[in-house]
């Protein structure tokens, strides 16, 4: 475990579940109004006092923060979590938030919901969206839940348009090199595969 | 242009620039106060209550809003506006949002500061938001702002990591093949080129 990468906190799982709790719902309750931020037609009025309600809660959230961003911590029980991860986090209103589950042959599923907010062209998901939900649950897959693993080459084919709404990933390990990962994957959605990507993952010297 | 792709709407700039400074303060308050929901410390009294105010913000917005997503939107001067799209929409908190330049020669650059919510690796912009902003550079860049062009193939190379603030990528045009645009492109930051991009886009039969 490399410290600068990862922090331990002295922290109880049941402590950590109480802080989760705390946190999960100001993440969900915030993707819901950055979507209406998207598709209200209030007026002036109503959207200058908006703004200042929002401002007004930055402030009084901004009183008590940490300094820089979230990182990844770990407890004595090897619990971890990343609630700012721009793609996992569940407390970052940027990440939908992608839920990645491992099956017991490695092989990585993800079912997400992508609503106003992840549009590219107009109806569709942003094909940098696809890409960067593909990035996760690949960099996932390579790691198999235990050592780290940076992204090395990422090639993506671009098949179908992907429409909003519901959209599942599937990836896989499709072979190793010594310090590479090969990793497959694809995001899928009502109309079919719409991307497929390969991926080459490095695990870094220091984390064997 | 595609009538399903893109909405005409009856505004004159003048109408459009007063829609802008409608909403995008709107969007700048939101991702501040993303940033602030990652990186707080409120206990549990003060983030129940800012989840309170954030629900009730919603519902009011949602009173009057559009079905869907934003999409994109012309003008009959030609002028064109996306708030919604997730990596450049002033509407969308999930976007930085990006400001891509085209040089005469069809150039393309953008700096954009990543903060909290962007963070992948501990301190580090996550390598899928990185492909999120190549994407879209390099899909400007192919489209030469006058034609519509899609994703075909990406491959990105990642060199270095790329820590979180100030990013700068650059991209250009490096070949044509009948309706085939290649593009290359970098995006990096204080430690050099962290992700080296390759864009095949297609130009679709329509928009010709």
């Amino acid at each position: 475990m490399n410290s600068e990468l990862f922090r331990f906190v002295d922290l109880s799982d049941a402590e950590v579940d109480a802080l989760e709790a705390r946190y999960r719902p100001l993440g969900s309750s915030l993707r819901e109004l950055v979507d209406a931020a998207i598709r209200t037609t209030a007026g002036d009025d109503e959207v200058a006092a908006a703004v200042a309600t929002i401002e007004a809660l930055t402030a009084s959230l901004r009183v008590n923060q940490i300094d820089g961003a979230s990182g990844v911590h770990y407890n004595e029980s090897g619990r971890s979590w990343t609630w700012g991860n721009a793609a996992i986090g569940l407390r970052n209103a940027v990440a939908p938030p992608m839920v990645v589950h491992s099956a017991e042959n490695g092989d990585t599923h993800a079912e997400v919901h992508l609503g106003a907010a992840y549009e590219g062209p107009p109806g569709m998901v942003h094909g940098g969206v696809s890409a960067l939900l593909l990035d996760h649950l690949m960099g996932v897959t390579a790691s198999r839940m235990s050592k780290v693993t940076f992204t090395g080459t990422l090639t993506l084919r671009y098949r179908n348009p992907l429409p909003l709404g519901r959209v599942v990933l599937n990836g896989r390990v499709a072979g190793e090199e010594g310090r590479k990962v090969f990793v497959t994957a694809e995001i899928e959605g009502d109309q079919g595969v719409a991307v497929e990507a390969e991926g080459v993952f490095i695990v870094p010297i220091w984390s064997e």
